[in-house]
């Protein structure tokens, strides 16, 4: 799944509310210019919300108060009691700021939105079509006088977000208050509660490290940093979960609860919701005892209570990751010699390197959850032509297919099911109002993901059930080759992704094409599926053998049509010539590709030999689990989708040549022509 | 020629003083624990220049002085008169930091420079096998008691080396101390005085932007900027240089002027030592009006006070470029609204493209400096079977070559010519001591440059008169072919050459080979042999048309042998089947390389074709040259050098297929031997 578009060269961000324009015309949206407004069904009605929000806003004395659209561990979904912009504003998109003063209410979101803010705001709201910090500052700056006050809640900003705005306002003298009870929670009267599930365990067949090991993990790297740090302090919802080997099902698509941990030689203080903790896991987790391995169980809403005690100790010093780590709690760690940052805590280093079992039971993970693509694949080849699916069906039909496989635990996030055009538009997925017929006439992108108890999968296939076009051919290939070639670089152990990724773009960039997104992101196990710092942007750690990253290139043509083929993959030791310590990537999706769409002609013998070892490998895999299976058909629809594009059975050197001849001299026959 | 090595991974940097290890043995280094301390006669007395620093330094309070070993602008070369550190302690190394106390005197150096440190100092000064700021401030903090002062001169520290020792030495409360009066140059009775020679100006037929023009851009930058900036400090002694179109000689190889500029709306303040400007320079400058278009000359030295004097108008705010400018001048610009930094200056962003009479003057010289080279490669090819030639006979032999071509300006560095083991070594260049005879039975590295008035020239040959093991060959062509993938690579303007470099190591990674340097670095018009911030490195600013950047990919093999293949190119338009936007590097360097070490074998069809259609170039360009200065013979060895790979007259296509054809069937008779 492809994780926030960059705008990179050559790339415009289209598109509107879920992706595709509406049949239902412009009254879809609201027109605050006449008398009265307005107001399509999907708006909703902010006044008296607006009101009570400014009522008690009055009495703190802020002018203003700003409202993201975050939680308090920066998690990428949240849950709906966390949705507070939403309530507020009526918009739900996943991006956007809401700003309320007495007289005024503003969102700024960006232009994926803006179609969606204007159907579903009413007209108490404006709507600011920027996205950037220093618009919404300028803007402060403008309706907020010199000297006055702007309320903020300090749980719901990154460190790096409070220095945003911060480094622009205060040298206009337009000061941030910190207000660590949300005024938007005072005046949400129904908001959902805290979710009662209890918080879970994960089986010991798939653990390797006990919490105990991890702990005296992470304690030898606080004794061993060379700062003297005496704590960390974990934020991040996976940190915690991983450290505990704990699971729970508080945000949609992730296993996490709400959760921090601060971690001392002495102490392990964990932070929840104790009443969801069952005696069971109170055994477990040691929590009736009070010397260094227990777990000391807090109130959740006690974090910022108990930080303060710990740093009035003498000569403690906290470690965090800025990344993730709030303004709520960084605030509170002065004065400068008590805080010690990184980009990431220990514990997101440590835990992006798996361990053997992790290795091994998330590779077994990405098996089942290749039987379940097979099978939708399989299915929409007979259904589409008959005109029986839709983006809905399909994305219904690879959901209860996953469901099926062992250890299921729902999807890893909302499948994009994407036919045509919608698959040109970023962050799409199918609704009522954007559902699209497939059709033989039609490319098809199909990007999704399961969770299971072990793993977490994420796998796009582009297919064409008709016949594509020779521009669609070779957009589809050259994405292909880009995959190709990043999944077979050998690289020296500590390269960054972000230096190798331009790989999946070279054949793209050959012919004046590229995509507009990044091309990869870290997986876990039973985790986010995009599980940060692994991947190729700029901001990831060094690769490391043991590390999961997708691989995921893709070409759009706005109005037209969307490819993009995403397999996971791991770094292992490469044998090579002369060197050590040289690193490459394992596949371990293992789902064919469109062979349709594969133009052999324009690939080097390289890739094409890369190609018919990753089949031979979903073959050897594949073949053995569908006949345990007794999935006979699905069996056979492998076996003709991994047919090798080199002659079969002969040394590979050979087939190489032979292949390159043919090549060659279909090549030079054109060329005669 | 490569700048900076960088510990990359699977390199070792090894090494002693200038390279080579020394026939004369232990004696060449002094021994301090012997009694008397023994002393090489290579050792520098120093006890009357620490003597007399300490006496100055008393009055101050000062418990320790930071003498570094850089200039006021930071530049890459240094005249004589700012080398206080190697006048101070008798060490001459490029780099290394010396720390002198009442009691102590310390200097910190990195490993390429350990023995040479041994050689030069006497027993006052200790050693500290290290280069890293942190094991300074470790040193200081122990040897400084709390609350104490450390002294250093401002106008030696970058802002970042300012921060990188405060943010160390704050905390614990030691205060660094800036003393803009250099302490050493009171002491340095015999200090070289500042150059007498005369600036000049560069001549109207290599000039399309007068300076007028040039100062009305930067002028317009500064009005377009959102921070409104009021003024552009620059220091850097290219950006002066560039802005008016001057050139001056106080710097080895840099044709620099010690220079500072202050630019606003309404004045042009050039800080010189003005009694080296001509009264003609002084009517080309404008100088003796006072409107927004007229020069206004003030003295060198009084950089700080007119720069105070601006500071306490109203309103202004001076834009400068961090990584050029020293503590001297920042630390003038308070309070923070004051100042607007960004990393390089916009006079080194615009710099950075080259305007068509800069593209076409520095091609030219690039013929011209081609000539020189295959001078020297054709007489090595002579000569060295007789025994002839040493690496100082051939460097001496290479400037002399330069010195003929016209607008010579001599070599723009010390000139690496470096026979078998010395190749393998850093930074290594000739001496008398490391002097090596070139023999048929070792690889030869030449890197060499000339300043010529119309353009700066960088390039790098490496090559075998012998028979070179199977090893040299495939590393030759592995280096080749990573030269080869960078230069017709085609990426989306703006795209940072760092994000691309790899593709110049990935055909030695494939085989578990590196090098540990970086992949490249601008070149200018008669200025610095490398003009950052073009080039490959992490802090390099997007690839833009008509930046020229050096290609050279390397491998090092200790002890052994080094091969580097280095060639300047330009950026240019690629014409691409469906994108606009895409650019790619048009090699401007034009030498062929060794025959003899190239494995075709190993090459992919398309770089085969680069090759040639590269070595056509060669012939168009240097052949018309070659017959205008009457070069016969070498003409004849140009053409010789340069004779297609793939058989010449057909279509490139069948070329390559025939290419390819040969090489596959003589791959497979190896196969069924």
């Amino acid at each position: 799944m492809q994780s926030g578009w960059v705008l990179f060269a050559a790339f415009a961000l289209g598109g509107s509310w879920s992706g595709a324009p509406s049949a239902s015309g412009a009254d879809s949206t609201r027109n605050c210019s006449v008398t009265p407004p307005y107001l399509p069904p999907t708006a909703i009605n902010t006044t008296l919300r607006l009101q009570a929000l400014r009522g008690v806003m009055a009495p703190l004395n802020i002018t203003a108060y700003i409202i993201p659209g975050t939680d308090a561990h920066l998690s990428e979904y949240i849950a709906e009691r966390d949705a507070r912009r939403a309530w507020m504003t009526g918009f739900t998109g996943s991006a956007g700021t809401a700003v309320v003063t007495q007289t005024r209410a503003v969102l700024w979101t960006d232009s994926r939105y803006w179609v969606q803010a204007e159907r579903q705001m009413d007209c108490n709201w404006e709507l600011e079509r920027d996205s950037s910090i220093s618009s919404i500052t300028d803007w402060l700056i403008r309706e907020v006088a010199e000297g006055k006050e702007i309320g903020f809640d300090p749980f719901l900003f990154s460190m790096d977000t409070y220095e945003a705005y911060n480094v622009k306002l205060a040298p206009a003298k337009r000061v941030l208050k910190s207000l660590p009870d949300n005024l938007v929670d005072k005046v949400w009267t129904d908001r959902p509660p805290v979710p009662t599930d209890s918080i879970f365990r994960l089986p010991d067949n798939i653990i390797e490290r006990t919490w105990q090991m991890k702990v005296e993990d992470i304690r030898q790297q606080i004794r061993d940093n060379q700062y003297k740090p005496t704590a960390v302090l974990l934020s991040a919802l996976d940190e915690t979960a991983w450290l505990f080997n704990l699971r729970g099902n508080d945000i949609p698509y992730n296993p996490f609860f709400y959760s921090y941990t601060l971690l001392t030689q002495e102490e392990i203080w964990l932070f929840v919701h104790t009443e969801r903790v069952s005696d069971e896991l109170k055994a477990y987790l040691n929590a009736s005892c009070y010397t260094a391995q227990c777990v000391q169980l807090l109130d959740y809403a006690q974090v910022r209570v108990y930080l303060q005690d710990y740093l009035v100790r003498p000569s403690v010093r906290v470690w965090i990751g800025t990344e993730y780590t709030t303004r709520a709690l960084s605030e509170l760690i002065t004065p400068e010699e008590k805080i010690l940052t990184t980009a990431y805590s220990p514990v997101l280093i440590t835990k992006a390197v798996k361990d053997q079992t992790e290795q091994q039971v998330l590779k077994d993970a990405h098996v089942r959850d290749a039987v379940a693509v097979m099978q939708l694949l399989m299915r929409l080849e007979k259904s589409v032509p008959k005109g029986e699916e839709t983006e809905l069906t399909a994305a219904h039909f690879v959901n209860e297919c996953r469901m099926k496989q062992k250890y299921s635990k729902g999807p890893s996030f909302e499948t994009i099911s994407a036919s045509g055009p919608n698959a040109a538009l970023a962050h799409y997925s199918p609704t009522n109002e954007t559902n699209r017929k497939l059709s033989v006439n039609e490319m098809y992108l199909v990007d999704s993901g399961g969770q299971y108890l072990d793993g977490t999968t994420d796998i796009t296939r582009t297919v064409h059930w008709g016949t594509p076009t020779d521009f669609q051919k070779e957009a589809f290939t050259r994405v292909l080759m880009g995959n190709i070639e990043l999944s077979r670089t050998i690289f020296p152990e500590g390269t960054r992704g972000v230096y190798m990724e331009m790989l999946a773009r070279k054949a793209l960039w050959e012919v004046g094409l590229n995509y507009g997104h990044g091309t990869g992101h870290g997986v876990g196990n039973y985790f986010g599926v995009h599980e940060w710092p692994v991947g190729f942007q700029s901001n990831n750690i060094p690769f490391k053998e043991g590390m999961f990253t997708s691989i995921e290139p893709g070409y759009y043509k706005e109005n037209d049509f969307g490819i993009r083929i995403e397999d996971v993959a791991v770094v292992v030791k490469a044998e090579t010539k002369y060197g050590n310590n040289y690193m490459t990537f394992e596949t371990v999706s293992l789902v064919p590709y469109d062979r349709k769409l594969i133009d052999t002609s324009i690939m080097s013998p390289q890739q094409l030999q890369w190609l018919d070892s990753y089949y031979q490998k979903i073959r050897s895999v594949m073949g053995p689990e569908l006949e345990r299976l007794h999935l006979k058909e699905e069996r056979e629809w492998m076996m003709k989708n991994t047919e090798p594009f080199l002659s079969a059975g002969a040394p590979s050197l050979i087939s190489s040549l032979t292949l390159t001849l043919t090549v060659l001299s279909s090549t030079l026959l054109q060329c005669l022509h």
